[in-house]
């Protein structure tokens, strides 16, 4: 697949350009540290925005439709989507309110979306988006029957026109500004797993697999 | 202002619904606890999601529009946006693939988003976004002023048209599915806070404030 070296017109970012990656492993790394995506598409003229999870595989996005019908009545033709993924890494406090930020990486994704509907090609995108979010899962658990397969929507978007903004470091204040006294600096945030929860109904020696004890998203 | 008791027809949620939240106050707690959203709008039919910063004040969303400058070309004249908040609480983990889920709360709010421009009232927006998301903040810092606070964007979306959506609790198998020998439960997620960074160019003397060294988003 041919690697665009340059943002298309709608991906390239009009502000704080310096922010700017168009780096396709810059945004790949992003995307598997990741596993939530917002997906924006429009019905009637109306924009909806709906939380999902996803899993990358190579240059295509394979996205978890069961819980955006509006999104899947559209999708056998395929349907524009926008799917961001965001990370926050902190609140950067600079002595000005107007320098305030936050440090962030994000991925935009424009394209068309369209439903997996081949049964084979369906169980095996479900398989690489349950390793995505959770790899060692699959083998484990009891796998999709036929009903279930029907009952489930995967859709595949194809990362082709994308860009990804990162803010990292320390405040950047006015050069004057620096002698206001107030703490300046980060407040790092990071989405950690805590320790796992037995379910209720939990047989007799089943014991916490490493993938769970060690879940965590950094890559 | 009214207070909706049922969903519109594009807020009711049409899968799930079991999992549905149309409760105002239970809505703005998932808003407060909240501060980053993801901003849906349309420009020439092409859905663009932008994550950015907001702060919920009464029956208003303020939010902070210097990260998407496509969106505010439009919205001196109101812009039609989809916000979609998101907090990520766990991951599900079911004995078979099918069940496997999410816990979670989000909020959509379907509306017509329009800048704020009189200064005065920009200033105090902005301050009412800066004490939702770093309260404390304000005080200490040094304001904006009157260049800043043209190059500022703020909107105010009113939350009118909206649900929410909670997913909670141990996973919930087919019944046959409980004698399948494999762990289940939750995997539970959390954004935290770390030890506060110093700026490195901070001024001696500088001790860390109580609302940096104690920052949660718990309310």
């Amino acid at each position: 697949m041919a690697q665009p070296s340059a943002p298309s017109a709608r991906t390239r970012l009009v502000r704080e350009a310096d922010r700017a990656v168009y780096d396709r492993d810059a945004a790949y790394r992003i995307l598997d540290e990741g596993f939530i995506c917002h997906v924006g598409f429009v019905v009637d003229g109306q924009p909806f925005v709906i939380p999902t999870g996803y899993g990358r595989v190579g240059d295509n996005l394979y996205i978890h439709g069961s819980a955006a019908s509006r999104m899947l009545r559209r999708v056998d033709e395929g349907l524009a989507v926008c799917v961001t993924v965001t990370l926050l890494d902190g609140l950067v406090l600079a002595r000005s309110i107007f320098n305030h930020s936050m440090n962030y990486r994000s991925v935009v994704i424009l394209g068309t979306a369209r439903a997996v509907n081949d049964p084979t090609e369906k169980l095996e995108a479900l398989r690489l988006l349950s390793e995505h979010i959770l790899p060692g899962r699959w083998v484990e658990s009891r796998l999709p029957n036929e009903k279930e397969l029907k009952a489930t929507l995967v859709m595949r978007l194809p990362i082709e026109e994308f860009s990804a903004k990162v803010r990292q470091g320390p405040p950047v204040d006015d050069e004057e500004d620096y002698a206001f006294s107030t703490w300046a600096g980060v407040i790092p945030l990071e989405m950690v797993a805590g320790n796992p929860i037995n379910d209720p109904r939990l047989n007799l020696g089943c014991a916490v697999p490493t993938y769970v004890e060690k879940y965590s998203r950094k890559r």
